[in-house]
């Protein structure tokens, strides 16, 4: 195996490495897989105009999100499980994040516990996300511990009721190996994905304490519980988007998800435009979905991203090895949108402007 | 071979567990199969806008059609000689949809008497698809004789008045197997698929039984055979289905035939919308073709489709194991339909409404 | 081998058992063969939207041409040295033509003389295809033995003032085989395509001997040649097409030369509605390129062509086994129009009209 | 091997004979490849749309660029490092340039001196490529030498403040073998592509060299340097266009570096419109990338270019034998344009018009 040059790379070892079970679970999305497929192919319909003979003698990556900077305009999403990958998991991870100057989000269901991941990496911007259980007194208590830890928002993941369809979870009866535990919840009765007889173990978990019945109103409750910024995830429509702003969230992460939930629904970077020109200024609107190379930030910037997150690259850096491995991954990502930056005239994330990226279809007319 | 977990598994154990004659016969479309193809491929061209942050701790499928209710809003369509596939037949179809609560449409050439179907499940939902033959008498038969064993409705196939050109079976020179019967027929001229000497056997039995004559006229006299309401199966059109109203029917099912008549005419989803815009409210319109799972169901139902059919997945099921599988295809379908209105913020058939599927090109636009 | 059951079992079957050299030269488009792949997907495109219960029980596929009745709305296209396919060569093609009380065309550079295949099928509809040779001599004369051999319309090709590039032609150095010969000119110039020391030998005679300075305005030299009708064959544009009918001409051949000139340009049933629409009542338009089954037939009908041709079909069919296996070809094709027909609600030629045929992104307006 | 009779088998013999680092730097496009790929298909999306029945009996291919006329309107596109695929490099193509008369672009990167180039071909119409290093010395001398050697243009690249991501490069740590050198450097500091310890060796050689702090206004410097002609190179967008124009450049070169720099901008052909748009007929556009086949010079003509140029096919004409290679790729591109002119009814290229040329969508409103 050669040395990883882009993030390809480092899937296709993660594909020879990662044993059957964790890989379908990290890879899959719902259904026919239509929308994951197409998180990717709506990336190659946008066409990058770039602009020649600007000074790019140096360029600045760096931006700001809501207030703070960070030093690239791509973070971490969260996702569950990360031991899997490698028995660092969300340490190696956070620890990769931190290095870059960028944002971790954690999952809610971690191997890894807040504190513990706080602990190992006090420097990094660290975002918590939030499923909101059934028992709304162990959601209370995970929204204090993060805040206590010096998690910077909460990251409230709106379109998981349950969870989606991944056939090959429920082909492999996929179940949390014996030796790891979702660390958020030692001791108490949301620990345990093992304990499906058959099907999908994380989606029968889910099922069986996620809250779903939750509406827009029960932001409300949520804000009372914390000072801390709360961050919608999983928005992918202008209407949702405008009831998210109206419950005073202070960001929108347009997001299907991976493609993990609906199969059908738009990739993320075609829902992305319609909720950025719904909400305006009112809030930061972020995106995850996808993202795989500098030009995809890029373009995600370009159509009014303040910030992207990726999920699965950074699984594959993990299965790689561990921190380095992420930090590789970070790198490359960054180095990449350094050099689409350089060579399409901007020097500074505000100059990535909107007149930057068109669909293809601009083209057709001669 | 796995447990099933989606349909396509279902279809992929039958094309390796069915005879040749019959597989070919049962999958076949008409031509190059490019409407068969297209049956699919149209609805992965239609993208689902979800709803987050609803309360769906509850969900009702039930729906219902021309006044009653059923639980689910798909059925099973007609689909001709069902033991081809199991020895149970047509029985092991009519008791899987029994205990889904959903509507069993019987062929006129099935291979069960519409007695005995009728008498194997006695509180199913049953239609009795008519095929009206040059003699009427026959045809007023089959239709008393269906109303007398208390089927609910009449669906009349209006797109053939021959049969498609399916290369396979001319290839097979298939005919019914020895072992069974056209049951509906038993003793009279219309029994016999197997007497072709070359071609399709199927092909030419309804060439020379078949009234290839009708006009929209002939409804009148179908009409005054019966008191059950008339379902036309088989419109693609505008016109058509605004004639279809002026002769009084009671529902008109957009349908393609499975892809099996004329290879180059738009999929049933395609169609759906055009016929539905042409009927307003002034009757009910179903549709079928090329349904495999939840989402298709979803995306039929936003488009104005009030209740939705399967035709081969039936089959599939069949042949997997007889009723057992046909309940496990109407079960997979159910838990799928379940999923996506949960994880699109529905929670009834009724909010399942236009502005939640918008066609890809929706997302061309910048 | 089956049985043919469609054209493209021919063109399998022809694939597999003729000699490289002749299989090339019949089968190649020029350059990348784009256009010729297009002259089949571009049918893909067009879906027919059928009409149900009209009383098919009697369908008529006559049509008339120039005010000649013939028996179907297709026929055969030029197709130069058909001897290649089949000892038998054009006289197999003329009788199967006149059996199917269709029209037959023949190429200028065929390996039959013209007086033995107006001999062989003196019952056939014939047209003559024309090439101008610098030589005048030879064109007139050949114009003049049409005539009195009982040809009934002079059919000038206007896209070839040379041939576009094949590159197997090329490959191959194509060249007559020595058995063979055009057997128009025997005896005199125009006779031999197998002098070429390299390169395509057919390329090569046309380029030494088609006359390359022909104008619209030459047509007014073929009318006082004779008083048959003219057919100007290869037309693209509306332009062409107006110029065509202001010189005098009886009716246009839409055609692209079955991919075999420019490659790149349209499919001829893409080019087809502009002629129609450009030449109204004015003349008739014909088309050729891409039909290989019935529901092409049907839609380049309704698309506006009194009538169609091919060329391909006919040559996979000689190689099949001659005149039977021609005769075969012309069967199948009006089996399936005759089923499209029948199943689309029309009984006569007349009745396929224009709005039985829509492009596909008419499906894509919801 | 045969005898190569279009481009593509050109590329085909490249691609078996080339070493694997000097193959895959030629052959690479940046990234996932998209726009290297787009580089062709955008053509195929062209529709020529000919004209018939015109003497074509002789076709004049010359034009006028800047004032001087060129035998045909397709020249030889700057290309480094022309000996790793022959070892008479630059001489051997400069020689084809001039035996086909027309122009040949000399890179800065070259393995021939500029003077060596200039003596081998001394009626040859050569341009100057020029790269500005942050040496303004080095580069002021490059352009002083490229006019004193006889060369007629100065072509500023303009797109490379760095080099794109090209992966292979990196994987391959490609760098200049030890025989060859860039010739017009020799002895001094910007002589050396193999020093890169890991990566890309000439990717590290461009960023330590080049200025990545040009803008517009550096053009003025340029000028007072030299009397010759300024052509800019590498423009995509109407923006840049109008500023290349405002600073007074006598010819604009569409081009996105053969897919080389962003992946993810325009085709060259799909971004010639906007530009040629953009500048009216104040300066002449050019254009490069992707150019094949005569039916693609011919779509480029018609669009607005008055001259391409092609990169690739020259390399791969080296790799075939030279300098007879490399003339007999410019031998069938005119081949195929003088085909495609005489059969779309042009004799001369001003003939080439922008109504023989339409996007294919042009076809799909019936
Ligand atoms: C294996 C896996 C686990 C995930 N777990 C969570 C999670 O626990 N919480 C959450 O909000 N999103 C979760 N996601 C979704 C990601 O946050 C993110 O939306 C998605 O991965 C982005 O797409 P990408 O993988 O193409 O970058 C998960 C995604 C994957 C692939
Ligand atoms: C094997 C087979 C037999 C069929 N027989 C009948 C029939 O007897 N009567 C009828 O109206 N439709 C018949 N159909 C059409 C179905 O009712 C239905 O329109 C079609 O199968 C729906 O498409 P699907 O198979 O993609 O679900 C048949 C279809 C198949 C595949
Ligand atoms: C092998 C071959 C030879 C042809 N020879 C002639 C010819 O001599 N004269 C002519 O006008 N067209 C000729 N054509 C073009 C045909 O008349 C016709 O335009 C074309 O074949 C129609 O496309 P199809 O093959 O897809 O049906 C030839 C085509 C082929 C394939
Ligand atoms: C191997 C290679 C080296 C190149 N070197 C240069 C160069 O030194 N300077 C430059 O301006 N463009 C360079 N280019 C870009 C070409 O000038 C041209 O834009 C491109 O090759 C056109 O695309 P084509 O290869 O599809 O014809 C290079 C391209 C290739 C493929």
């Amino acid at each position: 195996m050669h040395t990883p040059v882009c993030v390809q790379d480092f899937e296709t070892h993660a594909f020879q490495v990662l044993a059957k079970g964790p890989l379908d679970y990290y890879k899959s999305g719902a259904g026919d897989q239509l929308t994951l497929e197409n998180n990717r192919k709506a990336f190659s319909k946008l066409r990058i105009r770039p602009r020649c003979f600007r000074d790019v003698s140096t360029r600045n990556l760096s931006t700001t999100v809501m207030g703070t900077t960070v030093c690239v305009p791509f973070g971490i999403a969260p996702t569950a499980m990360q031991k899997l990958a490698h028995p660092d998991g969300e340490i190696a991870s956070v620890r990769a994040a931190e290095k870059m100057g960028t944002i971790f989000i954690l999952s809610t269901i971690s191997t890894t516990s807040l504190e513990d991941v706080a602990a190992a990496a006090p420097n990094a911007h660290k975002w918590y996300q939030l499923y909101i259980y059934k028992d709304r007194e162990i959601t209370a208590n995970l929204v204090k511990r993060a805040e206590a830890a010096g998690f910077k928002a909460i990251v409230l993941t709106v379109d998981s009721p349950r969870f989606g369809i991944r056939r090959d979870d429920i082909r492999n009866n996929f179940k949390i190996p014996p030796h790891l535990t979702l660390a958020n919840f030692v001791g108490d009765k949301a620990t345990n994905v093992s304990r499906a007889q058959s099907g999908s173990g994380i989606a029968n978990y889910v099922i069986s304490l996620f809250d779903p019945a939750l509406v827009w109103e029960d932001i409300a409750w949520l804000r009372q519980l914390t000072t801390l910024p709360i961050v919608v995830k999983g928005i992918l429509t202008a209407e949702d988007a405008q009831k998210a702003v109206k419950m005073g969230v202070s960001g929108i992460m347009v997001s299907n998800h991976g493609g993990r939930q609906v199969d059908g629904v738009p990739a993320s970077i075609e829902a992305l435009p319609e909720v950025v020109k719904a909400v305006g200024d009112q809030v930061e609107v972020y995106m995850d979905g996808g993202i795989r190379q500098g030009v995809d930030v890029f373009k995600a910037l370009a159509l009014g991203a303040k910030m992207v997150f990726v999920g699965r690259p950074n699984l594959w850096g993990l299965a790689y090895n561990g921190e380095e491995g992420a930090t590789k991954v970070l790198d490359t990502l960054k180095f990449e949108l350094d050099n689409v930056m350089s060579l399409s005239g901007c020097t500074s994330i505000k100059e990535v402007t909107s007149d930057l990226v068109v669909h293809k279809s601009y083209y057709s007319r001669l």
